[in-house]
């Protein structure tokens, strides 16, 4: 019946009620000079869909991003950053007020081990910029966890699901949403995409070609039930 | 009388009428593996709005842009590339079909030695990055020079003026427009911009700070004259 109908869809409205929910989203930016920046290909588009559909299943969202060129979706609180250390620091603020926590953001793994106030001037021949390891926040994340559900993200264009595995072990995730970049379609720029699941539980689900909406909803379906069990 | 106003705008109109301009905008990305690349601030703002404004002066456009988030001016013929040496190629390929050439583009002057296929994995430690020069775009623009109006921008943080002049002459340009990204609300980034102008003829001009529109169109008055005159 339409009743019928309804009461399910409020009920799948429902299921993130009373959930606060933290997704980050985007590249970092690294500051070699005040004109040359390290960066990278994210668009942010995963994070704000997850953001987006968080919300109509009734969670309260904080969406940390890096520069990008999208729309926050309505009902979500945003916070910008730019570096990695930006990052670091907002999402460390924020993780003890919230229950779920997704890492979609492609954050550099590596920043200028000096940046310069003013634009170095080029010189003839080559030239070594050295670069310095930046925190890991998903790291800090799994080490401080206390009643958090983690999610991490992989990216990777080669041996995925061997990566994947080992980043949700080392750290401490309770579930890693694998993609791989090398395949048309999937990843940083495209409006879809397919990803490989694991959970710490042991569950190994895969979502095939589809957008990244599409995505998003399936995706929070699970995490909702998985923190329902534990 | 209206009909001297109408003839004035209507002159004004078409000071660029028969010429072919070639302008290059945006930044450029150099790859270092899928996912990293380096890269720089430039919004393309001001090569999009002197595109919009030739145009309307009557000109024939070519636009060749780096990876921006603008939309192509109405008229406007744009070529879309992403790293140096696209925009090298682009850029030499146009060359000699055109009468006049801005190159607002801020073409990274280094990039990786090698570039990765697969994502690098990321080890403990620092980590040395090996930059090689690009192609110079605009001293092989001034050394092919036959009978083309040759525009180039500066965009410093410091010695602004010395640095302006000296890119004149080692480039052999005919104008340089110099802006200092070191002051608020001026370059990159902004809406607005204060520029100062060099020509191969002697002629110093300040444009104080207006919107990147006005001193678009205050430019392309500046080179038709001085195009006119030669």
């Amino acid at each position: 019946t339409i009743a019928d109908v309804l009461v399910e869809a409020s009920n799948r409205a429902a299921i993130l009620k009373g959930k606060k929910v933290l997704i980050t989203a985007g590249p970092t930016e690294e500051k070699i000079d005040p004109v040359r920046v390290l960066t990278n290909h994210s668009s942010g588009k995963m994070g704000f869909e997850l953001a987006a559909a968080a919300n109509e299943l009734g969670a309260e969202v904080t969406l940390i991003s890096g520069p990008v060129t999208l729309e926050t979706p309505v009902g979500v609180h945003r916070i910008d950053v730019i570096s990695s250390e930006d990052m670091y620091r907002a999402v460390m603020n924020q993780y003890v007020h919230h229950d779920i926590v997704i890492k979609t953001a492609a954050v550099s793994d590596y920043t200028p081990s000096v940046s310069y106030d003013q634009k170095v001037k080029k010189t003839d021949g080559p030239l070594l910029l050295e670069l310095k390891r930046t925190k890991d926040i998903l790291q800090a994340l799994g080490e401080q966890k206390t009643h958090q559900y983690l999610v991490g993200f992989a990216a990777e264009t080669n041996d995925v699901l061997a990566y994947g595995k080992k980043k949700l072990e080392n750290k401490q995730l309770d579930m890693v949403v694998i993609n791989d970049i090398s395949q048309p379609n999937q990843g940083f720029n495209a409006d879809t995409n397919a990803v490989h699941i694991l959970t710490k539980t042991g569950k190994e689900i895969n979502i095939p070609l589809k957008s990244k909406t599409e995505i998003a909803q399936d995706l929070l379906s699970m995490i909702a039930k998985e923190v329902d069990r534990s």
